[in-house]
């Protein structure tokens, strides 16, 4: 089994490649090969017993996406973006990357499949994103509830994932697109997106170091960790997508909690004097992002296919505190 | 005021257009020049006291619509597309015209923005459609139901739409999409619509002429007129777009009837000599198409901004032999 995995370096896609080194197989099927790419090096998974490829590869250059796909890796991971910070001030970018070069992918499959003679049908699994969601919505935000996204990075989710029905009902690709919860605790530093806080306010303090809460205590979420994340992508790769049927976007399962729910579980954790490293500075931009997203879903569909994730808050904390946390050198 | 409509020579083009001519005014404001363009040469409307300009203009060619929008018409009406049963046999034409061309439309308008400095803004009126929507379906479409069209043209408007939401999110333009009800009677010779035959088993017996019915008597649409249709548009292009708030989409109001029920209608006005030139001859093709658009909606925030239809098909019937019935030569 060949893969191919886009924004190999971000932080989902080092944690899906240290897990394929671990797994080595996916639906017991041996892995042969993993193309690891990214606008920078992504870095080789340590323990692998396949060949893997690290290239810097900007997804936006359409010739070198079609380069990697004339090598017709049975799976394709696509998570490479730009965030929604980003997407929101450099309109252009947003689109280029986010739409323009996701479409030469998804053609660059569809024209190897031609050559091949319609041999070539491989596995597409999409990082999308409950950006998809905006504002006003019902209590709990359900399969068939309409994608109304209020941030340009959404928008470019939602018109993948209707690529991507499109593209699977024609049998292009057999895809599938993710819709991921907010992904708390995020190690390292701080990405662009609008989201970012809600990691930092947890990951930053057991640090001993200081980080911005920009929006209240009251803020809901809907969210998994990084290591449910990447279980969702293997699970989609392992899976009949065929059961998906056409509607091919599935809300990631998740849970809902509130930035004080979240601030408390670190309490619990790190005691009082780790929370005082939390500083209140209200920031009107993201707040007006985040208030747009969904607090709350059903996954209904997803649970029903297998996908599975954490149920609370000090659940998360702890698997940060054992897949990330590096304690600050005292 | 000055008015741009693209597809200008096709049904709706042309009927509003007529429209345009004898209004003379959006509301309130007359109209000063009329832009029509359409792959082939649009015919000027009847009567016009305003400067008609009509041009053969490929809306697949970027450069020549940057053109028409560089005169900075107040309202577009963005009509042009490959219809439904060609965006389905051919992948590439459908997603060029109605997907790219659309886009390179909407980016010429924001680059003619950014020369105006900030100043130009126009309306843009689009022609979307329930196709958007994709079986299953509840009993009634709400307007909060997902898209999840089961067709590449369907793919097509429901991907505009989610631009045209962001676009006027970002103020580049005030953008209304119109989900069109099936338009029944088109007059004239069937395009490749697959949902020409709801007009062709009206229109070709009242005739004298044979229609071929492929679906059966049970098939149930949401239709509209075409003069309804034209309303929808000249409603649009003079309301506050604002009051749409984020979501720019709106499932234009009509009727849920069925094939049997238009069958009895036409029955009532031409007797059952009209009605035995119905053929059927069933197509599991436009079966499928059909069966997978929605036979009933709600269109409660289009109602509640001031959008109108029928509300029976003797209506429709009326209306079509009122505005272009041609009576058979004896």
């Amino acid at each position: 089994m060949r893969i191919l995995v886009t924004g190999a370096a971000g932080m989902i896609g080092r944690k899906l490649s240290a897990r394929l080194a671990a797994d080595a197989a996916i639906a017991g099927q041996p892995i042969e090969t993993v193309h690891l790419i990214d606008v920078v090096a992504p870095t080789p998974p340590a323990g692998a017993r396949f060949a893997t490829l690290c290239e810097a590869i900007d997804v936006a250059a359409p010739s070198t996406v079609a380069k990697a796909i004339a090598a017709r890796p049975d799976v394709v991971f696509h998570l490479a973006a730009v965030v929604s910070g980003e997407a929101e001030s450099d309109f252009d970018k947003g689109y280029a990357v986010n739409l323009d070069a996701t479409r030469a992918l998804f053609e660059a499959i569809r024209h190897e499949r031609e050559r091949s003679g319609g041999a070539y049908r491989p596995r597409l699994i999409y990082a999308s994103s409950i950006a998809v969601f905006g504002a006003p919505f019902p209590e709990t935000i359900d399969d068939d509830f309409l994608a109304a996204p209020l941030t340009s990075y959404g928008a470019q989710k939602a018109i993948v994932e209707l690529l991507i029905a499109d593209y699977s009902r024609r049998g292009f690709f057999e895809g599938a697109a993710l819709r991921l919860p907010t992904v708390v605790v995020r190690p390292g530093p701080a990405n662009r997106a609008a989201s970012g806080f809600f990691s930092s306010i947890i990951r930053e303090p057991l640090c001993g170091r200081e980080a911005i809460l920009p929006t209240p205590e009251t803020t809901r979420l809907w969210c998994a960790s990084p290591r449910a994340a990447v279980g969702f992508f293997l699970h989609a790769a392992a899976l009949d997508l065929e059961r998906l049927g056409p509607r091919r976007s599935l809300t990631m399962p998740g849970f809902s909690t509130t930035v004080g729910e979240q601030i408390e579980a670190l309490r619990r954790v790190g005691g009082d004097a780790v929370v005082r490293l939390i500083r209140r500075q209200p920031d009107e931009s993201v707040r007006r992002i985040v208030f747009g997203w969904p607090g709350r879903c059903e996954a209904r569909r997803a649970q029903a296919l297998g996908f599975v994730a954490e149920s609370s808050f000090d659940e998360i904390v702890r698997i940060y505190l054992e897949d990330d946390h590096v304690p600050a050198v005292a």
